[in-house]
């Protein structure tokens, strides 16, 4: 599993003249090696810090809690495991974190480490070799994970067909008088029964005159002549899907409607945009121009964002960002118009780039109702 | 806002000699300011670090991603933001974090700075002082958490109101038929209408066949004769709390309704058991000595636990454990019985300790189902 991930990895290191490295991001580990620790309640209560992997050599070790060894076996790197929870004696899992990590990487001679200081904590510095030189590679894997391999490909389109089910189920629930909780139940419901599983879940799910970024779902009631705006993402395996429609309690008015076919147009041109070879900052500024000339403020935030095993990542299609498309990126797409206060529209698609053009990974509807 | 919590850590510092100190842990974190950051995604993916909080010489500063600003001026310490999310340039929140550190921490002298080795990224060790030695300073507060404050106790009653209503919710879903995951999706939806909002939850809903630490729900059907066990777990306020009961999908076979009455009366022991001056360790023993007594496996897990900022804390009820409870800990209790791949029962309260007693938080309906 992961095999690619870890030969571009291998061929970065080695560029970099770096024969042992030390990753220590959730985003890294499972890009990696697969694996995911569930997010859902923050770090484990008995771990002793993330899961890490070492890499010496050529040779991959995922050192986990033992609580998530045996999901840590389906990655096919070697695993190493410590102890966590016990009745016996004081649970001391960053003891044995670190204790493992030793045996595993403090062998070795001086010279150079490189390592995710960002996210490693300041402890486990202890279990490395104490005359090595630590060599920063945070964000070094990230423009690697850009184009997505031939697997990723498949949990992604996975992620998103589950992400589809929960626009649907959120379509059917929004109607005046259900609140923004409400919507949100039926489609976290709806989602967890099709993984069979539990399934982190984010973003906005709010009544559109909530602004832009309205955040998370709360006690508020649909109002007639509400917009309603769900920006979902699903996290599955640890990697991300995203997506967003706008939904209307009732008919929309002459202005929503508007609004609703000008962000589907810009969300169209944005489409025919994206291809090998363009540039994300080009993207981004013609995106722009059309709202702009269609008479509506442009909106705050990106055109767009790469994602994988993390929710948002390059290449991001904002201003400044002269990163070229290429084929196997999975990028989305968001252009939105909002009026605070009164009303918001945002379509979203996710569309994976090919040799030969694009192919749109979310089939939701988003569609106006019709009435 | 939690100002007797930053006394007692005032105080446990003076005593070390140190006069300054970087808390980087969720649970410090919040015991320390109110402040409590969201954990249902992970890490903020705009975000540099963990939220920190840094004292010197009798001030305490509290340092935040700019999204969660508002949030933090809600505790009484002095907050710094860093800039996260941006489109006018990558988006660098570790660096923006480094340097809002630094400016709050990085003037100082060399000496002795206290550190939370174990939470905090190594990267930021840069923003400290060269000269300064870091002392570790892990697990200091857990001690002092141990007694609830009055501001406490107010955010664990409401918390604890909302488990009950889950349970409510669970027990009302629980029939042949129904999935696990219908169960958990009832209880989720009823617990984010009344809380107004998202809550991260855990921790087992299962069938009883599968063992004590059945873990998160699947689509598992439950089947006639199944015991079904939701040991749930919610965060709020970045406190969390607690509780378990076992449901029926029918009528209880008598094997089962004798297994639910021991354990029945194993919490009810435990609950006579737990009085200032008891030893955490005794009370432990007790209740694995009556498990034994009455022909049952003993339950292979704690006896119960300390709750607050982390979902099981000090005082740990097993059996090393030589601590003594005192007034105004609030402790969790949780015998059970086990056959595993047949069934399981748990039964859990949240208790009080008070000067003259206990008092009982979770209000859950524990009893047989009637028939």
């Amino acid at each position: 599993m992961h095999a690619e991930q870890r030969q571009r990895a291998q061929a970065y290191l080695k560029a970099q003249g770096l024969d042992r490295a030390l990753f220590a991001s959730p985003a890294s580990v499972t890009w990696l090696t697969g694996f995911a620790a569930p997010v859902q309640l923050g770090p484990h209560p008995f771990g002793g810090g993330p899961a890490l992997v070492w890499y010496a050599g050529g040779e991959w070790t995922l050192i986990v809690l033992d609580g998530y060894a045996a999901a840590a076996q389906a990655s096919s790197v070697a695993v190493v495991s410590y102890l966590g929870y016990r009745i016996d004696a004081p649970i001391d899992g960053p003891g044995q974190l670190l204790a493992a990590l030793r045996k595993v990487a403090g062998a070795g001679a001086a010279g150079r480490i490189g390592v995710e200081e960002r996210a490693l904590p300041l402890f486990l510095r202890a279990a490395l070799p104490e005359q090595a030189a630590l060599v920063p590679i945070d964000g070094a894997l990230v423009p690697l994970r850009m184009r997505k391999t031939a697997e990723e490909l498949v949990k992604l389109r996975q992620n998103f067909a589950l992400n589809d089910l929960g626009q649907a189920a959120a379509r059917a629930a929004v109607r005046v008088g259900a609140t923004e909780l409400d919507v949100w139940a039926a489609m976290q419901g709806e989602i967890q029964r099709a993984a069979g599983q539990r399934v982190a879940l984010g973003n906005d799910c709010t009544v559109g005159r909530r602004g832009h970024s309205g955040g998370w779902p709360l006690d508020v009631t649909i109002e007639p002549g509400d917009s309603f705006v769900l920006d979902l993402s699903t996290q599955l395996h640890g990697y991300w899907s995203d997506s967003c429609a706008t939904y209307y309690a009732g008919t929309p008015s002459q202005r929503q409607i508007a609004m609703h076919h000008t962000v589907s147009e810009a969300l169209e041109l944005a489409v025919s945009l994206l291809r090998p070879g363009a540039i994300s900052g080009e993207i981004d500024r013609q995106v722009r121009e059309f709202m702009r000339k269609a008479g509506y403020p442009v909106y705050p935030h990106h055109s767009g964002h790469g994602i994988g095993v993390s929710p948002h990542e390059e290449p991001r299609l904002v201003p400044y960002n002269a990163l070229r498309i290429e084929p196997d990126m999975v990028i989305m797409l968001e252009p939105g118009i909002y009026f605070p206060e009164e009303t918001a529209i945002r379509l979203e698609h996710a569309v994976l780039v090919t040799d030969s053009g694009v192919e749109i990974l979310t089939k939701h509807d988003k569609r106006l109702p019709v009435s």
